[in-house]
């Protein structure tokens, strides 16, 4: 069987939780606790599994796999249906680079790490470091509210009428936007999308609250 | 002819034209000046082809596509051979997750904005920025150092004997590394492999100091 090292709350880990349910993929999970233990994800019996210390780490068989979006690709590849990404190229660019501009842009700079940094090493405080934080997500946001409202190949989800790459993107930031209070009005369109997923059951049981190891 | 949204020092935008270089694809390089007029990619024409206002952007016929993986993995689509991605679903995993372990983890972090951001609204000395991005890369180059030594489908290039999308994100890093001055003695692999690249027409022709926009 598949086995998923996650941790409930990273957006990453959530990300393939939901491309895992998507595709009927029964997995074991593997909670690590990225606050736990100094961070759990630093252990020589992760870091073994994965040098750059990040959850999710998927094991299919011999494949031990990093890096969400590289993991999605593999599940597309090896479990093709159904399919997370459209069948023309263009299309798969464009789903891509929605996932891209959330996994690129805005995540890495508002990650745990990234926050604890600003705190510890530059004495950023708690009010400016939730500037910083709301500032990525509103630029990442405005971009993808625009390149969501422009394109006629946005339907019900990111891209036509089922989830993609993209949602599995979407959804987790919507939901770390939310919970730092990120004004969302500007974004209908995104709203409007992560409502019509956290309609489905893939993405209601890949939920940070619904995991075994949610706090 | 394909057509290229290209800033010569643009990490991003160098990665696509390592692979376009590789895949023997011509193509017109529009310089999109990041510094100049406030930055050109802010203007309407160009938010209107990537509301983003991020380099690169490809032109193919009717599809504008963003996002330097994206682009990379429509070429491989569109133009399969030479092959920038192994044929087996976990070589492609693997090399994909190196590349965003760069695209991801790294870049985002010590990107032009991110290092503006910490100078005007945090007020982040040089110094300290300096600190900064030398920490995120050598996260970063550790990470993928140890990922290069302990896989034996390390090669010549990242992933075997010829160049991948690792080599794509690798090689502009690197060279963004020795700009800043990151010591690189504790990355002996990575060192390796960038000299192979930069023995390579493809590469060395993708390089900044190679490009028309170059200051």
């Amino acid at each position: 069987m598949l086995k998923l090292y996650t941790y409930f709350r990273s957006s990453a880990s959530y990300r393939v939780r939901i491309a895992l349910n998507l595709k009927g993929l029964a997995y074991e999970a593997v909670p690590v606790h990225l606050l736990r233990d100094g961070g759990q994800q630093h252990a020589a019996a992760f870091t073994a599994l994965n040098p750059t210390a990040l959850v999710p780490v998927l094991i299919d068989g011999a494949a031990t796999l990093s890096q969400s979006l590289a993991i999605i690709e593999y599940l597309e590849e090896t479990h093709p249906e159904p399919a997370v990404l459209p069948k023309d190229a263009a299309g798969r660019a464009r789903v891509r680079a929605l996932a891209q501009t959330i996994a690129c842009e805005v995540h890495p700079l508002d990650n745990l790490r990234v926050l604890r940094y600003l705190e510890l090493q530059l004495g950023v405080d708690a009010d400016a470091r939730k500037v910083w934080y709301r500032h990525w997500v509103e630029l990442g946001f405005a971009a993808i509210e625009r390149m969501l409202v422009e394109d006629a190949r946005t339907g019900r989800f990111c891209h036509g009428d089922t989830p993609t790459l993209a949602d599995c993107c979407l959804v987790p930031q919507l939901f770390n936007a939310e919970r730092f209070g990120v004004p969302l009005e500007p974004y209908p369109t995104i709203r409007r999308i992560g409502e019509a997923c956290g309609g489905l059951d893939p993405f209601r049981r890949a939920a940070p609250q619904a995991q075994p190891d949610a706090e």
